[in-house]
């Protein structure tokens, strides 16, 4: 009793460790999820805006299953096919505008991190019918939406249990999320559409998650809890990279870790949002038309190597590398190469250094120094 | 392409795992959280009905925190604590009828397990008035509940986060949980409150938080996210591991370590559910008046010894224990000796052997001899 006592009045005074979990998606990942858990999906409202790109939805079948568990439950549906690769805002209205004429009353987005960061806006917009594009990035306003139900066809974006929605904004040649945090109400991931991507899209979807994974453990708001999703992750991750430098063969198995390890990354950016890699890539993925996940990927070695030594070399360990060379040449062994002009570098270093919300999330100051040394290194 | 190609005819036919995750619960889990989220935590509702036992929230300030955020954000409350230890369905109904006279429409509960599983089970009673206390163990009933907010003030629970609500059923001579899952809403974890804890208390309820992670680990449930939730947990349990047996002091970080310890471990059951150490507890408990966490602690080397050697040593190493016999003494130390006489053995065997559910949750088969064997090496 004597020590317990000394114990407790020897404590320090530490600082206040703010500690934060929310994460109220309800996640079923398993094959034939749709189907298996139609009646919950269905159950969401009476009639459904369905959200996809122009192919992929139907050539996996996603799209189909989806239109058979609300047609057996009894539910309506109709359908906007025409998300963009990072949607725009002039996208999302004409979305919205479907969905009210039509009387839908919630949204379900099918596919990749574009139709389902594109249903949180529409659902959103669809709650607000008198308010005009502005508002999704208008702030300290009302973020009611209606309910959201996300099905991932690709394994990277986790957007399937963030709240964020990046949109292209034209008018600022770059994309940024909507000031809005909408979290979907239901998740269903189904890895058996993941058999219909092609490699490269698993890649570079899989890079994202990555990309996810090391941006949030290397961040300012990184908690045990943060980390847990990070380490729980990297986990599952690292039981796939060797495939996606064809170091080993994809296996069935592999779909659904590929998946999971994506929605953990997703939990991970909930809690943390993402840093100067995800910063970075918006401005290659506009210029250069290169896709997200791939624009991500070939700055996360300049990212690891700015970052303090330890905690690199702990996320390194995650996924089996002894050093940062050797996660430089898996990179480029998966992602290929990427060229990034002079006058787009120097238009993204400035573009982030007025990017407070990017900046605070690095958990290292940089200056334009140290962010042209973090493209020089990924890329050069 | 032809690598690939070949890897997608290769899968193998795998069978369908299933991969739920589901914790809609928001937690803050910081000194001064009451204050600093009392906006949140007064939106909920008109009036909060608090509930809490009949020390311990006021000697700790927990219920003068909580009182000060409702009035501050001009909300309204009533108080009930007389919640018992083990609560029993008689003492739901008192309180779900003062609630009801009163016109709360949210409920707080403060304190250990006791008032957080009560506040529940009495949200769930208020929002269906006409039902006698036999609606608390009614399937396939509707489980609709007023809002519930939970401040815990021990560590081991996770009652913070769990939809259980595990109540004294007398008729039955045990405890069981509700047959309805009642999510919390919110959950303010303040560290500050275990101060106050005396030391049998936090080694208790510590132990409990263990008994949750292995029973989680060890389960016919278990996925990768479950086993996630797990391991983090496991992660910080173990940097006070040697508190609770004396062989460190207690230091000030330690509490808040202990408190998340605990909401992981409640994360990872409402995933998992518990298992034979749990349902073997509830018996010891109800007949000697064993504290909960003393009651789970005591069968958990038993639990380790009866599971597959593989399993039973990762998760020891996850704490840091060499082998079972080390991990059996260290229980000992912490909690002292049990004594349970053979006729409750007899009884526990009986009950356990009854207890569908508990027993489709063991990851391996058990009959009479198998629980005897938990019981004795556990005890003897």
């Amino acid at each position: 009793m004597l020590i317990w006592l000394w114990g407790i009045y020897q404590t320090k005074k530490g600082q206040v460790r703010k500690m934060f979990f929310y994460m109220p998606t309800k996640v079923y990942s398993e094959e034939q999820c749709v189907k298996r858990h139609g009646s919950e999906l269905a159950a969401l409202g009476e009639k459904a805006l369905l959200v996809t790109g122009r192919h992929s939805a139907r050539s996996n079948g996603s799209l189909k299953d989806v239109e058979e568990a609300l047609e057996s439950n009894g539910t309506g549906y109709i359908l906007f096919d025409e998300i963009e690769e990072n949607p725009s805002m002039e996208t999302i209205m004409r979305a919205r505008d479907l969905g009210i004429v039509q009387g839908a009353d919630f949204v379900v987005g099918i596919g990749g991190g574009s139709p389902m960061d594109a249903a949180k806006a529409i659902a959103l917009m669809m709650r607000h019918p008198d308010q005009d594009m502005d508002y999704l990035y208008q702030k300290g306003v009302d973020s009611s939406a209606c309910p959201v139900v996300e099905i991932p066809t690709t394994c990277g974006t986790g957007s399937e249990v963030t709240p964020y929605a990046i949109l292209t904004i034209h008018a600022k040649r770059t994309k940024s999320s909507i000031s809005h945090k909408i979290y979907p109400s239901l998740a269903l991931a189904d890895p058996g559409y993941l058999k219909f991507a092609p490699e490269s899209v698993l890649q570079s979807t899989a890079i994202d998650a990555l990309g996810h994974f090391l941006e949030s453990y290397l961040n300012s708001n990184a908690t045990d809890y943060s980390r847990m999703l990070v380490r729980g992750g990297m986990r599952i991750w690292s039981k796939f990279r060797d495939v996606l430098d064809r170091k080993r063969e994809l296996i069935e198995e592999d779909y659904q870790e590929m998946l999971n390890a994506a929605t953990l990354g997703g939990m991970a950016i909930t809690h943390t949002g993402t840093s100067l890699p995800h910063g970075l890539s918006y401005y290659v993925t506009y210029e250069e038309k290169v896709a997200h996940g791939k624009a991500v990927g070939i700055f996360l070695p300049g990212y690891l190597k700015a970052a303090d030594s330890q905690t690199s070399r702990e996320l390194l360990e995650l996924i089996g590398f002894q050093e940062i060379e050797e996660f430089r040449a898996y990179i480029g062994r998966v992602l290929g190469e990427v060229m990034m002009p002079e006058e787009l570098r120097a238009q993204a270093v400035r573009g982030l250094l007025e990017n407070a919300e990017k900046l605070k999330n690095c958990p290292f100051s940089v200056d334009e120094r140290a962010l042209r040394e973090i493209i020089e290194y990924s890329l050069d």
